[in-house]
């Protein structure tokens, strides 16, 4: 019985610990436990055997660096993942609290099981074993946790373009993704960009009787359905000037991979999103839509009277937050202007827009020819025993593009997450089974990468 | 010194009082103070010298009703308004507290200061001057006064309609609505019904990853917005088949007449609206526009993550508050079929949508050529010492479809208010001399119609 075996209560309860701390970035009041997540990721690193452990301080949420460089003419590997999760809301439709994880079956419910505390574990626990049993690791390694990545990660983001010479490594190992069915090892080579914004729409400067007013006061409710149904049609087409210029199809080789990928589209709709039916664009396949076509969605929306029953107002104001996902070789800063120039055009008459940047990342595509990616996807065929398989994401893991651009590092996607592991949204999980094999891949990776 | 110049400081006492009970009829929260306002004005009408005061209990909040009798021979006038106000918020926008009344300058500020606590204690404070100063009334009187005005007064609809014999009057005289301008007299002939709705959308059962999910997954908010835009377009056109049909446009005779009443646009847009612009159908005058035409408005609207920051999310549901205004001759149930079969028609896949009617009230239009209304213009006309004008107003007082369809009972709605009044908005106020001259306005009414 290995060491991975033998400790694998141990590795539940102390994921449980970790998912104790509500370390929701996105919120101010949970500053504190952003501090709690990365003292405990801290102190994980130090027990694992690394050194050189500590956090980096700046604007932003501390960064939290460790390495073990005791491996000279072997590869380095910097291992990235994020200590900061979500927030829970809507708290009612969680089967048990977010913050008290709770074992059903083979899943631990939590925010953040999966997404992406579970995963940055399975990195520290591999390393652990690796260290524990052979008092050495096979390549060198380096540890870089943020606090911010569903913020939008701009502290790291920060530090890493300084181009700091401890950061120097072969390859970079994200475990933040997941497999495409629950047997089946995954590496993912693509993933959307995105860009996260807020539309502020003002008609008057007061609410306004919707009795007395009504057919001639503008009503930013109404402004805001117009400007949504403008950029985007029915059928899912985004109407934003030069919006699709630089969309690069995906190769007919990787559509017909994608088209062998085991696949039951019914229980994907209604079994894993819930849903009635698949919308969107029409003669465009699932996966394209959902890995290689961008998007542009409306994520939460206020304004008015939202009380308990009737108040015949017509707003002064209403807020709406939008994102649009990006996929190779959109730019950023090009799809804002586009973005804003749009918004501009379809305003209608009576009321202002403001448009306000909250954060985005730049898509990505790697090259799946590469010796990093291919050990890890003989790592992981050797420990689930079955050929990896290669898929794109649709999310989008900014860090990617940023270690790209600014450190010239590839990065390995080795994601043990679940389609249905409700990653943003209530009774979050992670599969315990993925949490073990994961640890196993990972320290498996490790050791091809030392031969 | 007439009675009523000696107690104006008595009756601006007296008001705040009423204005300091938070009479909210739309929160269930302020049950007690609904209560508590029907109590004031039972006490107020048997201190003014009325008899028979009770409170008339039934499913919802009380009635107040009182009455005089002793003028045999003479005209019955029945007198309505509402103790119920609507909810104060958005708080931070008053710039004293809603329930603690406060005069700056002229104006007394608080919820319901004009809508409607200030016109009904009119009605009760003329009556008192006549009966402290004669000992008797030139007619007799009634009062009915309600405490569901706001969320649709189902109490007194439900009343009225079983046609009790103390209703019985010859005219109701409705002081809930406003004067065309600070000086003018002016007697409303029209109001617009009105009918609100909720409007659920629902996609899948719970939130989703928009990254993983984007591009295939129905979004409720956008689903909203498809919806809304349907149903009226960027002109203020309704697209709800049938939905025109029984429009009966106003006469040449009174488009005339509201073309030549005095109007300052410039001042109308940006004092008393606050807005830039006005919007609306293209080629129909303003006036037409908010008295004579149908609407359709959200008045509010809440889905998805609503928070600080950013929030990846495709919410579950949405709901949006949505109200459609009629004017005479469309009728309620019909135009409820028809916004229910077109959000049907324009609902989009993969959502869906369900409807919920909270309340409504049938628009109404009044012949002006009627005695009850001509002494009320010439009562008027004596006190502000100006012609009286004949105008519609665009809300919705559906008492006075109840009064006439039930009780075969013509409504005179002597309004009081004035245009920048702030009704249903925050800051609402009342003009203290407008108050002063409405309480000696009715008192006079009733002397000339008991000559």
């Amino acid at each position: 019985m290995s060491y991975f075996q033998q400790h694998q209560s141990d590795f539940v309860e102390g994921l449980k610990a970790f998912l104790r701390i509500p370390s929701i970035s996105t919120l101010s009041e949970n500053k504190p436990d952003i501090r709690r997540a990365a003292d405990f990721a801290l102190k994980e690193l130090r027990a694992a055997g690394m050194t050189a452990a500590e956090l980096i301080e700046g604007q932003g949420n501390p960064l939290v660096y460790a390495e073990w460089l005791g491996a000279p003419g072997k590869p380095t590997v910097l291992f990235y993942g994020h200590y900061d999760v979500q927030p829970p809301d809507p708290l009612d439709e969680w089967k048990s609290p977010p913050f008290e994880p709770e074992i059903r079956g083979d899943d631990i419910f939590a925010r953040g099981a999966c997404d992406d505390k579970g995963q940055v574990y399975i990195q520290i626990k591999a390393v652990e074993g690796l260290l524990k049993t052979t008092g050495k690791l096979p390549v060198n390694v380096k540890f870089l946790l943020e606090g911010e990545e569903e913020t939008g990660g701009e502290h790291i983001e920060a530090y890493v373009k300084t181009k700091p010479p401890r950061l120097k490594a072969d390859a970079a190992v994200v475990c933040d993704t997941e497999m495409f069915a629950p047997d089946l090892p995954t590496i993912c080579v693509g993933l959307r960009g995105m860009v996260y914004y807020e539309l502020f729409v003002e008609g008057a400067n007061h609410d306004l009787h919707s009795g007395v007013y009504g057919g001639a006061a503008p009503n930013p409710i109404m402004a805001i359905a117009e400007i949504l149904c403008a950029l985007k049609d029915r059928d899912g087409h985004i109407h934003i000037p030069g919006f699709y210029d630089r969309v690069v199809p995906p190769s007919q080789k990787e559509r017909n991979a994608w088209a062998r990928l085991p696949f039951d589209e019914k229980e994907y709709v209604e079994k894993e999103m819930g849903a009635r039916e698949l919308v969107g664009e029409p003669n465009v396949p699932l996966f394209e839509r959902v890995w290689a076509r961008p998007t542009l969605e409306a994520h939460g929306i206020r304004g008015g009277f939202v009380g308990e029953g009737a108040k015949t107002v017509i707003p002064a104001r209403a807020v709406v937050k939008i994102s649009t996902r990006l996929v190779a070789d959109q730019r950023v800063d090009e799809s804002v202007e586009q973005f804003k120039a749009a918004v501009k055009a379809v305003t209608p008459k009576g009321v202002t827009a403001q448009v306000k940047m909250l954060h985005s990342g730049a898509p990505s595509l790697t090259n799946p020819d590469n010796p990093f990616i291919h050990a890890a996807a003989e790592a992981m065929k050797q420990v689930f025993g079955k050929e990896t398989v290669y898929i794109r994401s649709g999310g989008s893991i900014p860090i990617v593009g940023v270690f790209d651009r600014y450190l010239g590092v590839p990065s390995v996607l080795m994601g043990f997450g679940l389609p249905d592991d409700n990653l943003h949204a209530p009774n979050e999980k992670f599969h315990l089974p993925n949490m073990f094999r994961g640890i196993e891949s990972v320290a498996r990776y490790l050791e091809i990468l030392g031969q």
